[in-house]
């Protein structure tokens, strides 16, 4: 048994791993953990702003004194109680009853990223269509192409995706778009938020060309001036399928998100749900629902407002006193993220291992789009590195960009061949932009 | 706006939705857990039986002392620390670094349904052909289903899975049989276990003809006398995928299972996990490390291992003592599950609605075959319910089965039109085997 050609398992995989790439996120992990680097890559929320030690004593009763049902095997859609829960959460966004939320109509997911997972299962067979944001959340790309589906971006501006923009991919796609992926509420990996206006517009365009709606809303609770505009499920109650997540605004270490589906869709939900996982964890879920029921989690997202409001504040001050001249950035008023657009000629993938040895890490831009776009930008997170960090973080990575652009200076360009640049930084339109 | 028209997304799924049916098991739920039904249906590990205010403290400790990493995101494949413990547990089956097992070629799973899951997305495309045990693990069915594979099954008597019927299957598959599925050791539903000779010829069969094996084992270290035979990948460290879970041996609650594959699979498996849950839950992971190096979790395999073969005893003695003559079972040595065969003319999913009626429930046969066969056959727990109320169930079942025998001999049969009987009980082969 010589065993070698059983260890080679190319001609046996299914067509949709061709599709599987390593996301450039999770690759950088094992470098940005490491203590010496500021991380402005990740998109973790700042657990050590929760009250661990009656989180503790609440985790620890649920499986003492609740482990016949917290520790054992549970129903595949999620108990009603976590449910009922959920839409509490959601009526916080104007999504209640009066727009038709019902427990019956949510189905517990390991995190928002098994609620993508599912919604593509369910909708999307090889070739079909995607319309999303350009850029958009990488882990939403990376299902999409394991569906083999082609994602299609749609421009967007200051103002979130553009109605016109929008249109003409309907168009374009000739019919075979299956639903738009949006994240209209303080975006990943650009922090835009979607306007009022614009929501109203986006739904009349779908509603009029039967497109489906897939409303991602991680980040919609934490606004940093006022509320955010309501989502969009809150405005229509067909044809919307909206998922979120206890990742940003308890922990994503339990892995509990939603989907708020229609009725009938629900059902197909929680079947591929149960052939995927069989059911979602019913202590994580326990641990979620006594959260709700016994901890001020109102004032516990009002604290991380606080929170990432400072460590924002403190990435925009430091972008503004640092950054080499010609870059760009957006300015978000919630969520975890600003995008920035480097100066002509800078290339964010090839510039990332000097930013590494230079002790900062950040996100390529080419990570939130499918088309190779995004080499001109990078994603710089704010929810995790405290204040002082951050702006140690901004001034190495600005240092790396002088040297760079000090090198382009003398030796021409060192990017790619086919360096392309992204759309601008969204509120400030550069010249790709329409 | 009407709405009406966007709420039927008939025309709107994805193909693979074709597929999908609820599992009988998980439709029985609602009912099987009142109270006052003996549920001889699911397959829950006995909770009570954990030390469960060790347990809590253990779990409260990791929130409150280490809720910073246990709340966090983690990497896809799953900690370093838990898949070495995982390492140990293998071990025991004899799955050790001689074997060539390593804690880099582990990948940690939301359960052992996800396990199936990505190993379903990493080899099947549609019109794949799947070989599995005739009948197989009801959730496993599923998964291929979904993957719009066509599963043939292959027959078994009470050692397990008859090797030259393995041999038809792969010449009348004309070379699309992606993988063997096998659970070998106290299989589900049928508690038989593949003997020790038939592991070699059945691993020769599959060398010879490349088939890669999937080996599920849920079950093997809750064996009754003496120590199961040692697993497919003690045997043979290449073409194995070798899936396993905490779920029988600690806790389902927080769906911790694993894969140990080959090393260029465990890559593409990672990305697969990535793209459908991101990370497995760093807590649900950080409680089975803890678990696994603080507390006497070999002593509890040996609690389960004592409280399952006394419940076990008592189904086989009711069974003995009650059940209608022409009525067979299987003896098993370990796992949670007998499988009967009813006496001709009774349909076992025709039968359960009266069976409910009268506090009992099982699952009927045909869950466990994709073809429809298995209307003979129940399979009935003993893991779960103590043994006066498996007593209390049998009484119940064979009360049932004696009036549908009498009410048969009066009407004639009241089965459905197209009755099968699946194959017999293994341990008692009936005309359909060869």
């Amino acid at each position: 048994m010589t065993g070698t050609t059983q260890d080679d398992y190319t001609d046996r995989y299914a067509r949709r791993v061709r599709g599987m790439t390593t996301s450039e996120i999770r690759a950088l992990f094992a470098v940005t953990s490491r203590p010496e680097v500021v991380s402005l890559a990740g998109g973790s929320p700042f657990i050590a702003a929760l009250p661990l030690d009656a989180v503790g004593e609440m985790m620890g009763k649920l499986a003492s004194e609740m482990g016949t049902t917290s520790l054992q095997y549970g129903i595949g859609q999620g108990t009603i109680e976590l449910r009922e829960r959920i839409c509490e959460v959601m009526a916080l966004s104007g999504i209640d009853a009066s727009t038709g939320a019902s427990p019956d109509d949510v189905v517990v997911t390991v995190g928002g990223q098994q609620a993508l997972d599912l919604v593509a299962r369910l909708f999307l067979d090889p070739g079909d269509v995607v319309l999303a944001e350009g850029p958009t959340y990488v882990g939403a790309l990376g299902v999409f192409q394991a569906a083999q589906a082609q994602v299609r971006h749609v421009a967007m501006d200051a103002d979130g995706l553009i109605p016109a923009a929008l249109e003409a991919a309907i168009a374009q796609s000739g019919g075979r778009a299956k639903f738009l992926y949006t994240i209209p509420t303080f975006q990943n990996p650009t922090g835009v938020t979607l306007t009022e206006e614009r929501r109203e517009q986006i739904l009349d365009i779908c509603e009029r060309h039967g497109l489906l709606v897939v409303e991602d809303d991680p980040y919609g609770t934490l606004s940093f001036e006022g509320e955010a505009p309501r989502p969009l499920r809150a405005r229509k109650r067909t044809g919307i399928l909206y998922l979120s997540t206890f990742s940003k605004t308890f922990a994503p270490g339990l892995r509990v998100g939603w989907i708020l589906a229609p009725h009938a869709v629900r059902e197909k939900l929680v079947m591929a749900s149960e052939a995927n996982i069989l059911c979602p964890s019913a202590f994580a879920q326990g641990a979620v629902t006594q959260y709700l029921a016994t901890m001020p989690w109102r004032e516990q997202i009002k604290i991380y407002r606080q929170v990432y409001a400072e460590r924002r504040d403190a990435l925009l001050d430091a972008l503004r006193d640092m950054m080499p001249t010609g870059t760009t950035w957006t300015h978000p008023n919630g969520g975890l993220f600003v995008w920035a657009t480097l100066p002509p000629g800078l290339d964010s993938k090839a510039m990332l291992p000097r930013a590494v040895a230079a002790r900062v890490a950040y996100v390529p831009g080419t990570g939130f789009y499918a088309d190779g776009n995004g080499t001109g930008n990078i994603r710089l997170n704010f929810s995790f590195p405290p204040p002082d960090r951050i702006r140690e973080g901004v001034r190495r990575l600005s240092g790396v960009m002088e040297q760079e652009l000090a090198m382009r200076a003398v030796f021409g360009p060192t990017t790619t061949p086919h360096h392309r640049r992204g759309p601008a930084a969204a509120d400030t339109p550069g010249p790709d932009l329409a």
